[in-house]
């Protein structure tokens, strides 16, 4: 029987909070240090491993993470969830995006439909639609082939899909596996639309719109912009054209679409890259079987993610160390820095996933809860970051948890020599050396250069930046903010934050304003 | 005379401490919110205006920021700036990215040589040379023009010109004064610059190599690997590169470059923009005459931050207000939120601006301050932030101070009108609503729906994003980030932090590692 209880009333909680605290200096110091790395390391999927050495814990601060990681349930209600029993209760939907990429438990059936099958089915037609693009049986009036996709959305619809794709680039490139150049067009800015339509041959391109309700008011106007350019370009836009979208909304139907692919409640915007969401696009432009290779990447974490024993759970693991540092240590944020630049984006998509999921106040009864949930996340690649914002992280007043992620290999199978040492070996020194640093500190006579050192990090390390890799990589993500909303109590699958916005902007584009409002709109000459 | 105290042994400081403090809720609301919109606005040079009356503060507040500028002597410290004192004590340098711009005060004379003078002169060494590019005086060996320009740098070499590059990019085309594309190679992972050189045709690339000492590994590196491909196509790299450095780096008199042109010791990278280190590329790009225009904008900012009135001096008056909210509201995070997607990474530019000027723990003799310093500063364009991370600000339990920026006009000239509104005016819509929601909040009967408001932000709103105002835009962020460095009593411009990485990734790369360091070494094959 599961209980949904806020943090602070459990045991478990209170015990934590009473741990003897970690000297991370101290600990990670000589030999022992040596033995931390050895130990503190987790197998994840893809052949990744997360490595949580420089986390300020030990076996007593492990010891009281299990405890809460089993009086919070967290196995039980990550079941559950891909059970398919309704966590969302806000919305009261069931939260199904695991079921895009395996079957993890029993079959999960609503209205008459197996939603496994239906997931499965989408994903086919959108592989089928993608070889006939690839082939040359879909293509433009003058029967060309189409060479770039465009896809067009906004939030989950846009970065997930996007950090995915300038993840799989370079690799496809080099794996000769792009079929296509894919870009996006989200903001309702219109310089963002009209600098991709500037950059493309607009004639040999095929637009994805990517809108689960099909009401998004960014995305259906930049249909329009594009649209536009189309017309403007003598082409019939109904034939560039492909809708993701939910079977109920108004595009499902529409024959301004070559196709449609459909998802559906029960995935949430940013859970979304492993639906028809990410799925369209990035089958089109890596083929199917590229995509196919995440997803498996992606389930075997969600079937790593079902041990309830923290030691072989890297993404329960990671969340409750993340609970900790937040709810015991205090830390407002948490930064992201892959040591890759194809990860260029991904802390752009965890800043989504992991903001709007636990940016929570409330618990999932709509009770306010009396400690704090969901981080700050933001995050640039290494080595940038180095030459940027650390310098705050290592000297700054207040400490922020890091999460790196690193790769022995580079994807374009391109390097040089200098100085004895080829880029891809620096990148990695400078990861090693980074978390070292951070740990450890220096002590120095002048204070100005000195380094205090205890500031925590993990490492996620891989051999290369796969699909499979990749996939692993976003799911360990997905689970670790799904447990950490188990912990918190909070429901992370909606998303109410985001609606009085919308609600006040349609005020003031009808003119319907009056007080700071209608002074904003007449600065800025709405 | 001027004194350099520590924030918490002002006069100013405490009574700071003890205003009343304010309901932004109430105070934004019906005709005072109106009211405050109005007054509560302070014009920026290049026709911006700098609107505050959403953060939370009022008369009081605003008589206590006077009187902590006053006591803290800011207008004086930033003449004492100006003017060439060495600022820079622990580097012992002296500060001058200003005068790149424009003279501020006195002649500053450095070794015989007045400082303005050689800055214009280096100016103008690169609008000279860019002019011989685009007229096809300098060409490749084939007597073909240059198409694309690309900076090797990191840090401040690389995220405040490619900001700005971005910035400008479509309003150059709009323009006509697009000469020449940009990209930007910066870090060490041999990804990123084998992703831009299979993007590019090398043969018509013109790359800038930018590296004050000469000698930064990721830098050198890049171009090593540059020179590869350069050679692997058969052309002498000699006839493809230019540097920016210091007269006395060893890139300085190499035969291995067309061009050379020279910045300082004076010049932090982060506030290099303005120098050729940003001039070099962005009048290949745009053409001298836009990079002038930038200039100038930025000059005007500068003269503007010298007003000892804070209602007449948007940069100090931000700055003030930033402590209030970091020193006395306690709010860990900045977020930068602009309102137009050519400014797509000027938060990640203002990022090390802000995060490595002042994120730090010791005073500017070497003590350790008792106060926090530097936020964490992140942030995304909108719309697209919106649907991602405002989940949490509008409902999370932390309080982030926001930072919009906006503009009445967008800069490609094409936009289209869906359900009664252009993009621009939904984009401006959403922005002022963005501003009231945050402020004012909502009541609902579902905890869930509510909102509590009382989240600060500011504006920044322009007409257009031209070169003028992008110049003020960055002087102004500049300038805020050295009075706030003023407040906190720390050296804004040295970054001692970053030098521990460095000498452990060079033991790391020389094997010369023991402990964690080798453990960690090993997982990563180095």
């Amino acid at each position: 029987m599961i209980s949904w209880k806020n943090l602070d009333t459990l045991a478990a909680c209170g015990k934590l909070a009473n741990v003897k605290k970690v000297n991370l200096a101290e600990a990670m110091t000589g030999e022992n240090g040596a033995k931390r790395v050895e130990e503190y390391c987790v197998p994840m999927a893809a052949n990744l491993k997360y490595n949580f050495a420089a986390k300020a814990v030990d076996g007593g601060t492990l010891e009281a993470l299990q405890a809460l990681a089993d009086e919070a349930q967290l196995t039980e209600k990550y079941a559950a969830l891909y059970n398919g029993e309704v966590i969302n209760t806000g919305e009261k939907r069931r939260v199904l995006h695991q079921l895009t990429r395996g079957q993890l438990g029993e079959a999960v059936v609503a209205d008459g439909v197996d939603k496994r099958a239906f997931y499965v089915g989408e994903q086919q037609k959108a592989a089928a639609f993608a070889k006939k693009v690839h082939s040359g049986e879909v293509t433009n009036a003058k029967g060309e082939k189409f060479t770039t996709v465009v896809q067009i959305g906004i939030g989950g619809s846009d970065l997930g899909p996007r950090a995915m794709y300038l993840a799989l680039e370079q690799w496809a490139k080099q794996n000769d596996t792009l079929k296509m150049e894919a870009r996006f067009i989200s903001n309702v800015d219109p310089d963002d639309a009209a600098a991709v339509l500037k950059s493309i041959d607009v004639s040999r391109s095929l637009f994805v719109l990517v809108s689960k309700s099909g009401t998004t008011l960014e995305t259906l106007t930049n249909e329009a912009f594009v649209k536009d350019a189309l017309k403007n370009a003598g082409l019939d836009a109904s034939r560039h054209m492909v809708a993701v979208t939910s079977e109920t909304s108004p595009l499902a139907k529409s024959s301004d679409y070559l196709a449609a692919f459909f998802m559906d409640d029960f995935i949430g915007g940013r859970y979304s890259s492993t639906s028809c969401v990410g799925g369209v696009v990035l089958s089109l432009a890596f083929g199917p079987e590229v995509f196919e290779r995440f997803l498996s990447g992606a389930h075997a974490a969600d079937e790593t993610a079902k041990n309830p024993d923290i030691m072989k759970n890297p993404a329960m693991l990671d969340a409750l160390i993340g609970v900790y540092e937040r709810n015991v240590l205090g830390y407002p944020a948490t930064a992201v820095l892959p040591y890759s630049q194809a990860l260029s984006r991904f802390p752009a998509h965890l800043q989504q996933l992991d903001m709007e999921s636990n940016g929570k106040s409330v618990n999932r009864f709509g009770e306010p809860v009396s400690y704090v949930t969901g981080p700050v996340i933001f995050g640039e690649p290494g080595t940038n970051g180095q030459h940027s914002f650390y310098q705050l992280l290592h000297q700054g007043t207040d400490i922020v948890p890091l999460q790196f992620v690193g790769f022995k290999k580079n994807q374009a199978g391109m390097d040089v020599d200098i100085q004895g040492s080829t880029s891809q070996q620096k990148l990695c020194a400078n990861v090693a050396a980074q978390i070292m640093a951070f740990a450890c500190g220096k002590k120095d006579d002048n204070p100005n250069k000195a380094f205090a050192g205890g500031r925590p990090s993990s490492i996620i390390v891989g051999d290369q930046l796969t699909p499979e890799a990749l996939g692993a990589l976003l799911a360990h993500f997905e689970n670790k903010v799904m447990f950490q909303g188990f912990c918190w109590n909070v429901n992370s699958f909606d998303q109410e934050g985001v609606q009085l916005g919308k609600v006040l902007a349609k005020r003031v584009l009808a003119h319907d304003t009056d007080g700071a409002l209608k002074a904003y709109s007449d600065m800025l000459d709405i």
